[in-house]
């Protein structure tokens, strides 16, 4: 597809902790003229971690702009010079107390391209260790270790509700199956 | 979990056509104050559409916030007083041609819940019939017809970056595998 949306202007509305907002004016191959709402987001990571016993472990936590728990993978925005890698094996032991001695990349994909450039780099994190008692302290997080056959019956009924950790239980009961 | 952030203030910055962001404060348990940023979204519909041997109808089409053309389900935003189902129906129409006589609700979930409200509610299209030539001619979008098997390997060789079409071709695999 050689078709591309020129910039014709970008205009800054908002610069924020976690997201930008900006308005783009771009030209069309009709050379009419459209805007776009483009959300900037600095990329985050999610880790999978699974237990010797085929379990994985998970994070509940309160999401104001959905106003509910939801239960997810580990997960945290890159910093400034990380390393995708680095950003999984830190935010996996501060939200879990797990240390990963095998951290995999297994994928990268768009959250929502429509209005947003977040990128999620997500890991496969194996033969765990468990570091620090109440980690996440300050964060608010219940840690949850659930089977991964609890995990897709939880699919299922719609209990689990989080793109990239139903992407996650998919890819997992790959891995599990596959050993 | 009965932890919640309670809002103390909310604050509008933009109101757009497709999202509006909104900066609200909130009490933590510890009774101190924090600020989310939360971009909010009328929600989407995408569109699983499946043809009797085995292949997904999947758009082509360019994403101004990633700079690049992505291979994604159709999908579309839910207009006011519409139904999900409706949006399916008609998204599929407009976007691909094709009509699903069977429109079945698959699951729904947030694409990026900690900072967007957005929902995708998922359906999977079959008994197709393709009803109109030059689908989305304004929309500028290509249609590709691609087997399940193919699809899969595209997400293994990191081609498929759309969380929505990830967690969609695991899931039709699974329907497919099941007939």
């Amino acid at each position: 597809m050689s078709y591309e949306e020129k910039t014709m202007k970008s205009e800054k509305i908002y610069e924020g902790k976690i997201v930008n907002l900006r308005i783009d004016t771009v030209e069309l191959p009709d050379k009419k003229y459209s805007k776009r709402e483009i959300v900037e987001h600095p990329g985050s990571v999610g880790i999978i971690p699974v237990t010797e016993d085929g379990s994985i472990v998970l994070v509940e936590q309160f999401r104001k702009p959905v106003e509910k728990a939801l239960l997810e993978i580990p997960a945290g925005k890159i910093e400034i010079n990380e390393e995708p890698k680095e950003t999984a094996l830190r935010e996996l032991v501060e939200e879990t107390g797990y240390i990963a001695n095998k951290m995999e990349y297994i994928s990268e994909f768009y959250t929502s391209p429509g209005f947003s450039d977040e990128k999620i780099y997500l890991f496969l994190a194996t033969e765990l260790e468990f570091e620090k008692e109440n980690p996440g302290d300050d964060e608010y997080i219940e840690i949850k270790k659930i089977k991964i056959e609890d995990l897709i019956n939880m699919i299922n009924r719609g209990e689990i509700i989080d793109s990239k950790t139903i992407i996650s239980i998919f890819y997992a009961e790959k891995y599990i199956n596959q050993k």
